[in-house]
Formats: structure tokens, C-alpha cells, sequence
């Protein structure tokens, strides 16, 4: 019987590595215990929200006959949340917002699908530097879409701009930024991303269908040793930008996030009636109220990034300890390191003999190397050391 | 320039006529004053929520760091939650449900859209009794899904079984159910349902690919005169449920839904392993968490129901004052009546000239009526008459 239908079976079948290895570290953490097993597969912030969270939520709450009761909330976010998001972000990138400029969405991801519903036809092909979180191939599949990575430069995993260049083509109706990067860690310089931007301006010269510039900056608070990470929306007047407070703020759950266009792009008020009409018509609707409402009080703050850094720290003390190469990110809580053997599956297996979970860089669109994230107790992050030894041993 | 896709641009440039009413209701109300507009156009529920929404979500709020810092939702919901709402359902449906037959979803409308995806292949049909909720049609039509609207029974527009079973296709994939119905306010009777769920068994005893029946239940609390929504679940194995906490606990912007399968439907696990899959990839992820723990504390209430009967009562005196033909509708708060002549543009229009917002039956899919939502304080419904009176007379 074909309950479902094939292409959604095959996803069905072949599942998620990193929720394989996720269900994975369940299995060994009942068998060994929590503190037995070294989990640095999910990408899941365990710090604590910022301090005045509890409050504000309790003013919420307080209030809540208003925003609970009387419902009618526009499709593109609550008007004066609008309004302090586009504060919020006009500081962040360094350019005049308004509240019509940005739209309240059901989480980055949620952000991504209203934007491929409302630009990507059949056909249409979307770029990103590889490795890339895999979700963009499903997020631009839904309506066609063809995602074509482009393998970014080693060891550090710049993009790299000239082959970005040599792959677009008439079909290609978005590049994919991510930076800081999922999974590499690697803030993307001023430099590459104006040079990225010059090559998108020149294609768009002669463009009926413009290629857009997608910044996608869930970890954009998360740049260490006092790395700037370059406001993107200036790059270019094609680009679009968006985030979640899902890390910065530690909600993970509540699902809240913006969808922000450069304001002086061509047909810029098409664009933004499109995404939210497709962020209606997906189903979303509307970004979810408390979390809106959440946002707009706290969203100048962030987590303690202190706490980040010194597991970060700690992480490259274990890796050196162990003898595995990798480059030392300045964003993110991702370290992407290299495999002693080219099939990284092997590396997995061996770190998974000693209870140490990571996921394999095929994962990502990349083999040979594994993902780690760092976002556990720093002393779990150090216990693991021997772990890592022990497998790399079994390699020598 | 094409900015958006030319599909996308089209449904941006036809709009909603339901938008269009709101912004002429906002128009009108800004010239003339709020109390001297009667917007009978948006179904947007202004009764507060009950009085435990309050100290339950202060009750959330103070214990925040937990929900708020420890990230990690499953994409089903938090399992305490589908636990919570499971044993909500089994009592409302009449049918054991355990939480792993339920998934948590961005509102009713997440939960159809990531069904759709699940099932929906390009050129499969969706049949849906007329006149309908539109959104039905993009809801489908994202993934190449047509729907086929098949009218339902005058005057008080029950569906039409035999009609319904001679409109189904080898590519019939889903017969949508809405009762308590948005736009008629009829109930549909236990009768009818079984008659329904007769066809689609016996469309199934040889269809390699399932038909389905999903009942879309926001208003199912919605039913006065001690009328009763039968349970959907149990009419077939075939039936998915989906419903909203937005109507009644008056919630409509935290978007907090839930998706249910009947356990007895065969490979249903699939069916739910893959909702929770395109739930993720559609970018909803997971339900928001204030929500999804707002509803499992306060699920078993509802808004006071007195409220809505009373003013259907106000509406009904109204519509019989001004001599106009309606079926008193048994749900929802929604009243079709009868347009005094076939264009029933014209009808808007004079109701429009005594300021007096209604939505043309066009917008769901039958001319010659128009739809008022009684969602607004008596007294203004009572204000009304002299327009609506007024405005018949001039067909006179």
C-alpha cells in the first residue's frame, strides 16, 4: 500500500543522520548512564535563556487578556513587534529598517520555505557552499527546486567565489549564505561576501528573474576572539536576510524568527506581499504571539557567550590532545574536523565504540571529516578526551 | 521583472476578498468611527479566553528556564503534551488514543499543509463539499493538488453524499470535512458521516493508494441547541482529525493545533512518521512550546459558549427583521444567507453603503449568498438592523 506518497517514503526510509545519532545517544545514555556519554552530535543550545526572559513572560502573561484574547494578529507579525525587530536588526546590519520591511515567521526555516514558495518554480536552482545544513535541499524541493552545492575552499572552508561564480546558471534563483557556518564554524569575510555580491550584481544586469542573496544567521551572535561577522544586508540590494531567536536567546521551541529584505531591492514590496502571503497560505500564518511578544521585550540581549567560548576551548584542547586536524572556527558552536581515514563512517564507528557521538560530514555534503557541536557542559566536553584518543589510536 | 513567480504573483494581485473587507472595514471605521461600523467579514474570536489561561501561563513563565532553556522539542511535540492531548481527544473523539497517534502542529493549517505534503502528489484531487474554507485550494495546490469542490444540499447545506461518491477519481486523495462548517455553520449529522465513510471504504477495498477523509475541526465546540458533532475518528479508518486551540480558548495568534490519525488505520505509524517528517521540512518543525504547554493545562476548557449563542440570537433577529432567508445554523459563528438578488456583489455593495461589512459567497465558492460572522459584542450586532433593513429595501 502507498499510504504516503514514494518521494516523502524514501525521505521516511532514509531518515536523518543526525537524529540517528541522536536516538543513538538515548540508546547508549540508558545503558551507560548521562554522564558516560559524550553526545556531540545535535546542535541543541542547553544554556539558559537571558535572565530577564522569566520576567518578561511573566508581563506577558500578566497582560494576557489582550494578546491571548483578542486575536486578530496580520500575517506578517504584530505591527509595534515589526517595528521593534526592525530596530533590533537596523543596528545589526547597518541599515535603515521600517516595521513593512520585516516579517515575523514561524523560525528561520519557517522564514527559508515562504521565500522558496514565493520565488523557486520547477526547475529553479538554489546554490550554497558545501558542507551546508541539509535541510535547504527538502526546504527548496517542496516546490521543485534543485539544490547545487558548491564545494567551499580547505582548509578552512571559505566559499569559494570563483566556482560559485562558474555554477550559476539561467535557473539559479538563489545562493544560500550561512555564516557563521553550520557545520564549519568558518564567519564569511567582507571580502568574499562582496566579491559574491559583485558577481550576483552583474548576473542581475541582464535578469528578468532576479538571483537572490539568502543569509541565513541563526548564529549570527555566536563569533569568538572578537571576529566581526559583516552585515549582510548592505552587500547587496538583493539580499534577504534571516534569523531565529532560537539560539541568541535560547528558545529553541518557541519558534520564532524574521524574514528581512534590503529595502532598496527592485520590487521590494512584491517580494514582501509574496512571503507573506505564502507565509500564510503554507500554513504558518502567523509567527506565534507570546513568542513575538517575547522577542520585541528581550531581543537585544543574548545568552552568556562567555559560556560558548570556553567549551570552546576546551573541545580544541581535546581534539589537539587527540591528534585531529581541524581549522579553529570563529563562529557557531561547530567544529568541523578531519577524519584520519577517508571514509569517515569508520571514524564514527571507532568515536561510538567509546560513547563519543558525532555526526559523519557526509551528513553534510562533505565526507571524510565529522561534525562536532560543542554545546554541552564544558566538563563533559573535557571527559571525552580519552574517547577521542582511544579511537584515534585505533587508527595509527 | 518577475520578482515572484508568476503563480505567486497572481494570487498576490487577486488578493482575499476577506482581506479586502477587513482593510475597507478598517477604512470605514477610521472615517465614520468603530461603533458605527458593523464588520460582520473576519471571523476573528474577541471573547476572552478562559479565566485559566492566566495563572497557567504565568505558571509557565515561572517555570521558564526549563521550557524555555532546554531546548529540545521533538518535531511531534513534547511527549507529555501529545500524552496530555491524546487523552483530550479519546474522550472528545470517543475513541482510545494514546500520544504517539498525535502530533502537535502550527495550528490547524500547519497540520493540513504538512498532511498534504505527506500524501499529495501532483494531478491527485481533493474533494471538499461547497461552499468551503478557500485556503483548501493553496493549502493543496503548493504540492500540485487540485481541489474539487462538490456543492452540498440546499438550503442548509449538508453534504452531498451522492455527488461526493460520483465526483471521486482513481486520483481522489482526500475528502476534506469541515463541521461545524466555516462558511454554513451546519453540523453535519452522524447519518450523512457514515454514508461518507461507506464510499471510501468501498473506494479502498481496491486502491493501492488510500483515500482519505480529513476532518478539519476548529469549531467543533461551536453547537448550540444541544446539538451534537459527532466524533470523526471512529466513522472510518480512514479518518485523520485536525483541529485548533485558536476558536476555543480564544488563542488564534500562538498557532497551537494538533493532527491525529485513527489507530486502526492500516500503516498508519507510516502516515505519522511521515507528517512528523514534512512537519519539520516545511520548516513548522515543531509546535511552539508556550502553546503546546498552555494547551495541555488548559485543553478541557472552553471560551463561554453563552456568549456566541447569544449573539447568534441577536444575528438571527436581525436577518428576520430585514426579511432575509437563512437556515439558522447549529455551529461555528458564521451565518450564509440568502442574497436578495443572484449577484450578490450588489448585495455587498448596499450593505456596504449602510456601512455594514459582509463577505461575498464567491469567496467560498457559491454566488448568491453572503457569509456574516456574529464573532462581535450584541449590541453591535443589534445596531445593525436599521443597515441591513435599509439595504434590502433598496431591492424592493
Amino acid at each position: 500500500m502507498q499510504i504516503v506518497t514514494k518521494e516523502i517514503q524514501k525521505s521516511v526510509g532514509s531518515g536523518s543522520m543526525i537524529r540517528a545519532m541522536f536516538t543513538k545517544g538515548m540508546e547508549l545514555k540508558k545503558k551507560f548512564g548521562e554522564d558516560k556519554v559524550f553526545d556531540f552530535s545535535i546542535g541543541n543550545p542547553d544554556v539558559p535563556p537571558p535572565a530577564s526572559a522569566k520576567p518578561a513572560l511573566e508581563k506577558i502573561a500578566a497582560n494576557a487578556i489582550r494578546p491571548l484574547g483578542v486575536g486578530y494578529c496580520p500575517n506578517a507579525g504584530i505591527p509595534e513587534v515589526r517595528e521593534k525587530i526592525a530596530e533590533f536588526l537596523s543596528r545589526q546590519q547597518e541599515i535603515g529598517l521600517k516595521g513593512k520591511d520585516v516579517i515575523m515567521t514561524v523560525g528561520a526555516a519557517g522564514a527559508i520555505v515562504a521565500f522558496f514558495r514565493a520565488v523557486i518554480d520547477k526547475g529553479d536552482e538554489v546554490i550554497v557552499p558545501s558542507p551546508y545544513f541539509v535541510e535547504y535541499g527538502a526546504y527548496c524541493g517542496h516546490f521543485g527546486g534543485v539544490l547545487k552545492p558548491v564545494p567551499s575552499l580547505e582548509p578552512d572552508f571559505r566559499p569559494d567565489v570563483d566556482a560559485i561564480a562558474a555554477a550559476i546558471t539561467d535557473r539559479t534563483r538563489a545562493i544560500i549564505l550561512n555564516s557563521p557556518n553550520n557545520p564549519t564554524g568558518c564567519v564569511y569575510s567582507e571580502r568574499d561576501l562582496k566579491a559574491i555580491a559583485a558577481v550576483v550584481d552583474k548576473v542581475n544586469e541582464t535578469r528578468e528573474r532576479p538571483l537572490f542573496i539568502l543569509s541565513d544567521e541563526p548564529y549570527r551572535a555566536f563569533a569568538y576572539d572578537g571576529v566581526k561577522v559583516p552585515p549582510m544586508l548592505p552587500i547587496s540590494k538583493w539580499t534577504c536576510v534571516l534569523g531565529s531567536f532560537s539560539k541568541t536567546l535560547s528558545l529553541p521551541g518557541e519558534r520564532i524568527g524574521y524574514f528581512v529584505a534590503n529595502p532598496s531591492m527592485p520590487e521590494v514590496d512584491t517580494l514582501i506581499t509574496a512571503v507573506t502571503l505564502t507565509n500564510r497560505t503554507l500554513g504558518f500564518v502567523n509567527a506565534p504571539v507570546f513568542g513575538q511578544r517575547l522577542a520585541a521585550e528581550i531581543c537585544n540581549e543574548t545568552v552568556d557567550l562567555s559560556i560558548y567560548e570556553r567549551r570552546r576551548a576546551a573541545m580544541t584542547d581535546v581534539l589537539k590532545g587527540a591528534g585531529i586536524e581541524f581549522v579553529e572556527p570563529k563562529g557557531a558552536f561547530y567544529i568541523f574536523a578531519k577524519s584520519p581515514v577517508e571514509d569517515e563512517l569508520k571514524f564514527v564507528e571507532a568515536l561510538l565504540a567509546q560513547n563519543v557521538l558525532v555526526v559523519p560530514g557526509r551528513a553534510f555534503g562533505r565526507s571524510g571529516y565529522v561534525r562536532l557541536c560543542y554545546a554541552l557542559e564544558e566538563k563533559i566536553i573535557r571527559s571525552s578526551a580519552s574517547g577521542f584518543r582511544k579511537a584515534m589510536e585505533s587508527f595509527a
